[in-house]
């Protein structure tokens, strides 16, 4: 049992136990929550105990401590907003995580911070400006629309840091993926495996999960789709990822 | 009730009853036999009454037959392989299919058989030379491999006679996805639909479906999975597809 109240929260913050690994997660209003999609991202992600991975537009960086709690590899989370780079940060420390290093910066300048990568991950913004729900929140735009970097900006960034066998990590809306897929072969991310992600069985995925490896070969893993909901309930596959079960 | 006795069949030649319509297709040994890709294909073309279908690598022609049975269109089948194009020719007469024309050659010149066409669709060689399934028989290697065009002879030829708005209908394996969608992209095919054909429900999909519209706007519909099996026998969808109920 976790204790809740030997962490000082400051006004609009709140305190999330991730029920797993005794990991405990911080949140703020106006900070772009952590949502499914990062969660399922992260259990999308290979990891190895000893690599690095760098995990773009980080947010209040729930990837880095999510993959902490599974894998002991060295994580830097990039993270434009100044107010979710710091939440990070305090979301690292919180947890005792210093495998976790947060960068307050522009991924488009990612090689001033790290110079290779044995893994990138991301869950950028799924919006083009001005599509979508555009929140007044600045912050929140940021987040969601492609105001501060692009999907070609965030791919060709991955590319950048990757050597030849390199893996990239992605979440994006399925409308999206013909996109995706032009910008990641454009940068030698090969396309190597995809998940359609679907509220329930039969019904349209609104989001996949893509892996490219970078110069790899060409041939695709087309996997099954991920199902959320079953019934009124999480399927058995989303309680295994939210650690719900067993 | 259709007789079968009234059609003259030469040796090695069988004759079907597609179960649709009275129509019956001859099929014959050594010229590759329509499959279920061919079925589920039919099945995903829009077509309107009317309209112009040009039907590339169209084999026997069981894709004309089959939309005869739907809808009164103009059908105008290409097929490269003088033996799979005779029988095609036969297979539109022998159902009085008068809409149907067949042509006897390579789609790198379809420009020379047809300006224009308001969809076209393709059931193309799947693999690329010496990879899959090499046949010893030649007329089954060049409608199973890229001998005698390759995937980007395809989406070259198709939107060649598209006007902006114009179809695109192929199946094809899935682990080429990034290749079809980059070729389509390059030849201004925008991708709009997709949908994975997967053996039984949680099974990777071997196959997919895909529509692509000449200089469509971004924004691709992603179908959930078409399953062929369930339990010992067709899914509900496929019977429908090879109308064997109702």
């Amino acid at each position: 049992m976790i204790l809740m109240s030997d962490v000082k929260l400051l006004p609009g913050e709140t305190l999330e136990d991730l029920q797993f690994q005794g990991l405990r997660f911080i949140q703020k209003e106006g900070v772009l929550k952590f949502g499914t999609d990062a969660v399922i991202l992260s259990s999308f992600i290979e990891l190895r105990s000893g690599e690095t991975l760098v995990d773009l537009c980080t947010g209040s960086g729930i990837i880095p401590v999510l993959l902490s709690g599974r894998v002991r590899a060295e994580i830097l989370g990039v993270e434009i907003q100044s107010e979710a780079a710091a939440l990070a940060r305090r979301n690292a420390e919180l947890n005792g995580l210093s495998n976790i290093r947060i960068v307050e910066g522009d991924l488009k300048d990612i090689k001033k911070h790290v110079r290779r990568a044995d893994a990138v991950s991301v869950n950028p913004p799924y919006d083009k400006p001005g599509t979508g729900d555009v929140s007044e929140n600045k912050s929140l735009r940021i987040a969601r629309h492609e105001v501060a970097c692009t999907l070609e900006d965030v791919v060709k960034s991955a590319a950048g840091i990757l050597q030849d066998g390199g893996r990239f990590y992605m979440i994006h809306r399925a409308a999206r993926l013909p996109e995706i897929i032009v910008k990641m072969k454009k940068y030698l991310l090969e396309p190597k495996a995809l998940r359609p992600v679907a509220r329930r069985a039969g019904e349209e995925p609104g989001y996949i999960l893509i892996k490219g490896v970078k110069r790899g070969g060409e041939g695709l893993r087309f996997l099954p789709p991920l199902h959320l909901f079953e019934g009124g309930e999480y399927t058995p596959e989303l309680k295994k990822i939210y650690h719900l079960e067993g």
